[in-house]
């Protein structure tokens, strides 16, 4: 056995998209104890990016020590206690492993569903909450990454305060790519991932929770269920002044990429990163066009930093992203659940988002197909 | 803000410990995709080597993509069930962990105690099992960190064995630091971290379970809580011919990272990497006694990767570890728990078990005194 010695792969599926070479240069700077003040200070440091990132003043800032999927648990978990109602807005494959976070944690799901490609609709939320007073937390994703669409994150919470609900969002794919504003939204508990607009390695979970999510917590019946993912105990290494309490061993490499990706994106600007994810989508929009490919998503609601398009009639799937693969070291991704076999989703996420990308992409399809 | 650059620090504390220069080289190439052909490749190596590290034949051995304490939940979520009694052996701040694990998944924890720095006494265990025959599972660790003591996990198994019950057994830093033969001790479930004996960043843990685990996992009433840590699931993703399933996305460089570890772990051998550690324990000890400095555990049961000692009478903790780490770089741990404020734990871990280590050390702390 020989050390792993990976190609240079262009990934454009739905991540993890292209590092940035400064984001593995910070990765692999030397390891320090993950209590050292230095790295103490350095965490603080990613605290306050995030907020930046995220739009939002919540001190309860931080990343979980572990992909995406424990954000979404750490969310529900800490969240959500037995017996209680939730509703979670189905339209794809991350709104389904909502409801099964719901019930893993003895919470009741109450599930509206959308059709695959369309965003969550506001009147089934509104009829739901109406029909079932006892609901008092609304699960959603703000961008789906199995159908590339956006949902209206800042109505379906206006439905939530409306009828007092907690907010609870998925903002994987959506943070630093489209337009989020956690504290103007009023959004309660949004979790994200490294891998995908934020041009970071993947392996850690961005969460914020707004004080009414913290006070939430707080007047918990029962412990949360899962020790590792108690934000209560976690707290207690992220923050308070000076003295920090050892809770795991936290990633201290990666969060040294973290930081260097928010810094990168606190440098840009978010607005122009979004204005930079729009514009290569566009700019991919018309070549894909031009192939005669077709997007899945209404313009309306499409997501420029994930484009799922269908799978050109009479093209075999799996070759054609063989050959991407192998020829052109052009990663883009298949088909989820329903959209298996018949999509395949074109990340163009955080670094990735670049010209010589579209251009390889669009030229790579256009060889082959 | 400006990038975080760390300094080079020499990591003696609990971990996590120094990582290899060719590790962080490893962790630091090009990201590719979590269902890439090469990476599914390179994940199966990283099967086969932690199958090596761990001494066993088990199919099921992967790296939960997070840290050691995450990798501790995944036993207990996995192999306990509501109502189920579990015997957990407690004699650090370790075992109390696993308590409460024990009892966030609904288990009924019964405790026996023996002093910190002392191991589990196999007679309080055999008594307990007797009095109790409802008990399935025996929860112990293998090197306790919060106390530097070596249990016999060889003895425990047996009464395991003898009481048709399932181990459940803490691993993180003996792992590839002692001997520890998972096949040949017959334990079932074990974790352990990457950031100690591994000489690998944090973030990791190895897990490995027996068909006997695997058979109680599959027999289960009900879900595992923790959809994350669903192995069930997590499996899907881990093995199988050719086509493996998404379940989250993987930590791609922290296993480029974690390959290289092990195959270097491979290289040296398992016996020269115990040897190792016991040698420069032996060099360190020698040492620390001509300053006046005991060991707190017995030297029969004492861990040579992790050297609990007292601090000497009169000296301020806190600023001799200031001191060490501002004018030496050179970190070494607090005391734990119940010996907070009373022990310094020296590490010898991996990477770090190394001659110039172990005279940084000495000569630093004769000054300091």
């Amino acid at each position: 056995m020989q050390s792993f010695i990976p190609p240079q792969r262009t990934l454009m599926g739905p991540g993890p998209s292209d590092v940035s070479p400064q984001v593995l240069q910070a990765l692999s700077r030397p390891t320090i104890g993950h209590l050292d003040p230095l790295f103490i200070k350095m965490m603080d440091e990613v605290k306050e990016l995030l907020k930046y990132a995220f739009q939002t003043k919540n001190e309860f800032t931080i990343a979980v020590s572990a992909p995406g999927s424990a954000g979404m648990e750490t969310c529900f978990v800490n969240l959500v206690e037995r017996g209680e109602k939730v509703l979670v807005c189905r339209n794809g494959v991350f709104g389904e492993r909502m409801r099964q976070n719901v019930e893993r944690c003895g919470g009741i799901a109450i599930v509206i569903d959308d059709e695959w490609g369309t965003p969550v609709s506001l009147a089934k939320v509104e009829e739901a909450l109406i029909k079932d007073p006892e609901i008092n937390v609304i699960a959603f994703v703000h961008a789906e990454t199995s159908t590339g669409v956006l949902s209206d994150a800042k109505s379906i919470s206006e439905l939530a305060q409306k009828y007092n609900c907690l907010t609870i969002v998925d903002a994987v794919t959506s943070l630093g790519g489209v337009p989020l504003f956690v504290d103007e939204w009023l959004l309660d508990a949004v979790y994200s991932g490294s891998q995908k607009c934020l041009s970071c390695i993947p392996g850690l979970s961005p969460v914020t929770f707004s004080n009414k999510a913290v006070e939430k917590m707080k007047s918990r019946k029962e412990p949360v269920q899962s020790w590792f993912l108690d934000q209560s105990l976690v707290l207690g290494y992220w923050s308070g002044e000076g003295k920090r309490s050892y809770h795991h061993t936290a990633p201290v490499n990666s969060l040294y990429a973290l930081h260097e990706s928010l810094l990168m994106l606190k440098n840009e600007g978010l607005e122009n990163a979004w204005k930079r994810h729009d514009h290569f989508h566009q700019e991919l929009k018309r070549g894909l066009e031009s192939l005669g490919v077709s997007f899945i998503v209404d313009e309306k609601y499409r997501l420029p930093q994930l484009n799922a398009v269908y799978i050109p009639d009479g093209t075999d799937d799996a070759l054609v992203r063989k050959v991407l693969l192998e020829e052109y070291n052009l990663e883009i991704g298949a088909g989820l659940g329903d959209l298996a076999g018949k999509a395949w989703r074109i990340g163009l996420m955080g670094y990735a988002a670049r010209k010589e990308n579209v251009s390889l992409c669009l030229k790579a399809l256009s060889d082959v197909l």
